[in-house]
């Protein structure tokens, strides 16, 4: 059974929406976690899954799916900056480290741009381990609008 | 439960890696995935859960989440090119049409470039439903070489 972190989910809207706006989300990325997203993705790679294949590869054990830290940035998109109503126009990422069954990811996003005639935001996406950061990347994307609602 | 589709999982060597080399997967994006993407990600905007809210939204009703179709992407990068063995860098997505629930998702991964050197691949990756272009994007991965086996 998956411990999934209740997170209260809002919207913000464009005409509200400055640069520097913050919104996080923090998960232990356990077991439970590792092991559905293998299923959901299809991506049963071992060194995610089997402890004895990982600790022969470069990583020396297992480590999370990179994607999983992906749709736990777009949570936060979805759920708290912009929210509902947001439409996700892209997404780069990079991923840097590896993370480790058991450890705590803090994915941070953060308004880089506003253009507000486009109702179009630029994110600066960040996910760390701790002082480690694993995962960056910047995501676009279409904010709701009070004038349209 | 879900229904995963069963693919038969490889390794190619970045020896044996040409430009043009393709890998793919096939999907339905039924209920049973999107909820457990919901779960798995935090993600429980209801554009992806609610049919009365999302029917409301510009898209007219329930989509499947975006980055679901990038962890079908990571999936075939995993599984089957390069497969196990595969250190993923980096990744763009471009979302360009929703997907709905009951909708086939066709994921192609082709390699665009290779750098033997430096054991990177560049590989395009094509998300489809039937002719209809939902995502693309590019991923940048090291593949494992028979000489460091």
């Amino acid at each position: 059974m998956l411990k999934t972190p209740e997170v209260e989910a809002s919207t913000l809207f464009i005409e509200d929406i400055e640069v520097g706006v913050s919104r996080s989300l923090s998960r232990e990325i356990d077991d439970a976690v590792i092991h559905a997203f293998a299923e959901v993705s299809n991506d049963r790679n071992p060194v995610h899954l089997d402890e004895e294949y990982a600790c022969k590869t470069v990583f020396g054990g297992r480590i999370a799916h990179g994607m999983l830290s992906a749709a736990l940035i777009s949570a936060v998109i979805g759920g708290q900056l912009p929210g509902h109503g947001a439409v996700y126009l892209g997404q780069t990422l990079s991923f840097r480290s590896p993370i480790r069954p058991g450890e705590r990811l803090d994915v941070v996003v953060t308004v880089a741009a506003v253009d507000r005639a486009r109702k179009r935001l630029t994110l600066d996406c960040q996910c760390r381990v701790g002082d480690r950061v694993v995962v960056t990347g910047e995501a676009k994307v279409l904010a709701p609008s009070r004038a349209a609602g």
